[in-house]
């Protein structure tokens, strides 16, 4: 008995790796994530396909949900998928699955994903870290889980040369203001990138003061925030991203 | 005219994406670093493999010649691929690469990989965030390039709840040192993960204190050090990472 833990990757289905494709193309049944596209579940052919997306849920109870429907498939099925958005150990909530069927006799193993960053990075056309300018990344999310406190995420951002925020542009004022608190400039350089892969993939463009008029943008896709002066020849316009389209209205 | 800037993931074949397999079967020629596995490379089977790694070498001059080996080819052959281990936009030193292409007027496409961080979270069984524990995760090198001042990675590193620290591994003592430096507990549990996802992978558990003895077990594949709080129940044995060998004289 085994639960495959897959990472879907930022949403292109040539973008899972090769190892995630083979298993979705192989499963019996594919338990997934509202953050996961339609494009990567089509690559589950022949599956049963059962949404436990929980974005607006109450977060416990959906999850022991979740955790008994995935020790109940691996118990009647030969091959259970669990495909989260993305990397299944960055931002995924993996390791209450991964406890619960372990502590019931049910073996788990995951395949890493191509996390959203990478994704941007990739899009932008800019190297997330960069000789004299960015030695460390920090990956982030704003949003608090139940029973969390608005924590120290900002102090984390605050210390790294380029910062990643997952989960982050539907409260775009707060976190600004938290960003601020915390030291980072309203000046930093700040792309806001949306449904990235995907053919509506869009980025915005200007500075951490700037987000959330950039956010209202947004066209309710899965969105990254990425800021840090590794940004600043996009965000002034000297370097045209490849592949994706500008925005009309640059904010910058 | 075009250059395919490649992630090569981890190590084994199959955590490439979709996209970089067909790329790198279809290539003309293929320039690759010293953290691509051979394994990988076999799957560019008709193309021109032509090694640039510099790993010890003085890198502005490298690079210098790198740029102009991959403008070249761009120019003679028809698929020119640039492979880098892990993903291309997180200390692969793309940028440079880039924007000389660009300059030069040849397109760069980015094919983002996975990260050796999520590689090594999903071969430890370990999420890298998790809810009331980690909400951060902070990639950073200890390794200063040429002309960069030893600088505020460790404050970075200490702000986060969880650190990848990629390339640290050589300069153990020196790494300990920083991170107490800056603040982060001698205690803070550690895993140092050597050739994540290839046949050689191994992890070794213990504690920051205790990374100078952990790091001279090692094989001499590339090593990631992981840090924080998710890792107690790893580094405490209470539980057995999917799919690695246990280090048989456990320092923890």
């Amino acid at each position: 008995m085994k639960v495959f833990l897959v990472g879907a990757g930022p949403g292109s289905p040539d973008l899972l790796t090769v190892r995630a494709a083979r298993l979705l193309a192989e499963a019996d049944v594919v338990f997934y994530d509202a953050l996961v596209s339609q494009e990567v579940l089509a690559l589950a052919k022949t599956a049963r396909k059962i949404a436990v997306g929980k974005r607006c849920g109450r977060h416990s109870t959906a999850q022991r949900f979740i955790n008994r429907r995935l020790a109940d498939a691996a118990r009647r099925y030969g091959r259970v998928v669990r495909l989260k958005g993305g990397d299944p150990m960055l931002f995924g909530r993996a390791q209450e699955e991964i406890d619960f069927l372990r502590a019931q006799g049910i073996g788990v193993e995951v395949v890493a994903g191509v996390t959203a960053a990478s994704a941007a990075g990739a899009a932008l056309g800019v190297s997330l870290t960069r000789r004299g300018i960015a030695r460390s990344v920090v990956l982030a999310t704003p949003r608090a889980g139940e029973g969390e406190s608005r924590s120290a995420w900002a102090r984390a951002a605050a210390s790294g040369d380029t910062v990643a925020l997952y989960m982050g542009a539907h409260d775009a004022q707060a976190v600004v203001a938290e960003l601020l608190a915390a030291g980072v400039r309203q000046d930093m350089p700040l792309a806001l990138v949306e449904s990235i892969s995907l053919p509506g993939e869009q980025a915005h463009y200007g500075t951490l003061s700037e987000l959330p008029q950039l956010a209202r943008r947004l066209s309710g896709g899965p969105a990254l925030i990425v800021l840090g002066d590794v940004l600043q020849e996009a965000v002034a316009g000297r370097v045209e991203p490849a592949g994706i389209p500008r925005s009309a209205s640059q904010a910058a």
